[in-house]
């Protein structure tokens, strides 16, 4: 590894990282993205080796991810104040790594597929992704309004699952759901409760945005609709819950009944 | 209801709604707090009645509201920079309610009760809220450094559950479990599938904090240890996504199954 200390807001390298934290179009255009915390670069390292850089406090120690690094990996070390101008997050974790935009080939077979309309919370998308890799979904499509996929906030929430889950960006429905050879769901409050459904084999689950739901032209894209019982008083869940109610009664469905 | 403009930051109204707004001791003081949107007001209104009083942009349509408030209730109306000034969240809606924090008795008979322990993001506190009224959970007891159970975001992600879901702040877990009668249920790596666990009866189950888990003095008050299966390169779950998926099995075994 080849380690640098950088104190000038003037560096190629301070400049590179600032705009990869705050510019979705310059990580579309670079395709690099920004990871922030020791466990979403040990994550990435596991799955694809070294980052292409390391961003540190000055005299942090890098032992602790020395052993994911390679001769080229650029470590970058700068002063506490150059370094929260470039990190992300509210609670900046003291390390970052600059990575190239992995893009993961879907599988042939699709048992499970996701299809998320307009999702805006980064919080809400990265836990959706991560509920979505552990109870295997194959492939998820966003629409074109979604919270940035490879934001450093999405990334947090993501929490490493977008190293193991193929996404696709800016999709149109109508295209996978013409295609699709299974049944295709949306929850709605008339629709028959998800416990008395049968989720085995292919299914799409189609969710939309926390506030407005989703567009109707979208629901007509479904074959079947169905809907989370819930006590009185409370009309909704949280999307990302939802979500992961509806695919982990999938995941029972295949794993542990009948 | 009784209507009056207001401009100034000197005014007694201004004072206390942005107190409301920004102090978690003063909303303890006085013992209210402050809706934010219309959604949640009406909820508050359809369980409790009138707010206290109601805020809105100078101008602004009370019609949508009017037939929640009696004629007691304070109609408060700001310009729009002084309105802004005691908005709570980042996408204001242009209405606010002040309210008397409700009080509401536990129920004798408990099948379900949750126990979090340290959960410190307001949406997911929020969100774990709506989802436990959702699926039926009687009390909820929080830690002392959970995130402030009255905030605005707090009310926010839980859209309402707060006016149906008991629960006790700063509560000392022991004291809990051990006069429960059922299982008291952690979630671990090790623990068996949640879906092979019968969940009937009554039921506690407790979660920790978002980074770093439960204590390890908290997992020793529990009998019975669980797991969310995961697929490869994923560790855990977002809290929330964790709660409801173990809320809606405990009621899916109950209402669903044999």
């Amino acid at each position: 590894m080849k380690r640098q200390l950088i104190s000038s807001r003037g560096n190629q390298h301070f400049k590179h990282l600032k705009k990869l934290s705050e510019s979705p179009r310059y990580r579309y255009e670079v395709q690099q993205t920004i990871l922030d915390g020791i466990h979403l670069i040990e994550s990435y390292a596991q799955r694809f080796g070294s980052p292409d850089s390391v961003a540190l406090i000055q005299g942090s120690d890098i032992n602790k991810i020395s052993g994911y690094l390679n001769e080229d990996t650029q470590v970058l070390e700068f002063p506490a104040g150059l370094f929260s101008e470039i990190a992300p997050v509210m609670s900046p974790t003291g390390i970052l790594a600059s990575i190239n935009i992995p893009h993961l080939d879907a599988p042939k077979k699709q048992n499970c597929i996701l299809l998320l309309e307009n999702i805006q919370d980064p919080g809400n998308l990265g836990s959706i992704l991560r509920s979505a890799s552990a109870s295997g979904v194959d492939l998820v499509y966003l629409s074109d309004h979604c919270a940035d996929l490879w934001s450093p906030k999405v990334l947090r929430g993501g929490q490493g699952a977008h190293f193991y889950l193929p996404c696709v960006e800016n999709a149109v429905f109508s295209d996978i759901t013409n295609t699709f050879e299974g049944k295709i769901f949306a929850t709605e409050l008339t629709g028959k409760s998800i416990f008395k459904e049968n989720l085995k084999g292919p299914v799409a689950f189609i969710f939309g945005n926390e506030g407005s739901g989703l567009q109707s032209e979208t629901i007509s894209l479904t074959s079947h609709s169905i809907h989370i019982p819930m006590e009185m008083g409370i009309e909704s869940l949280n999307v990302s819950a939802a979500v992961s109610i509806c695919l982990y009664e999938k995941y029972r469905q295949e794993n542990f009944s009948d």
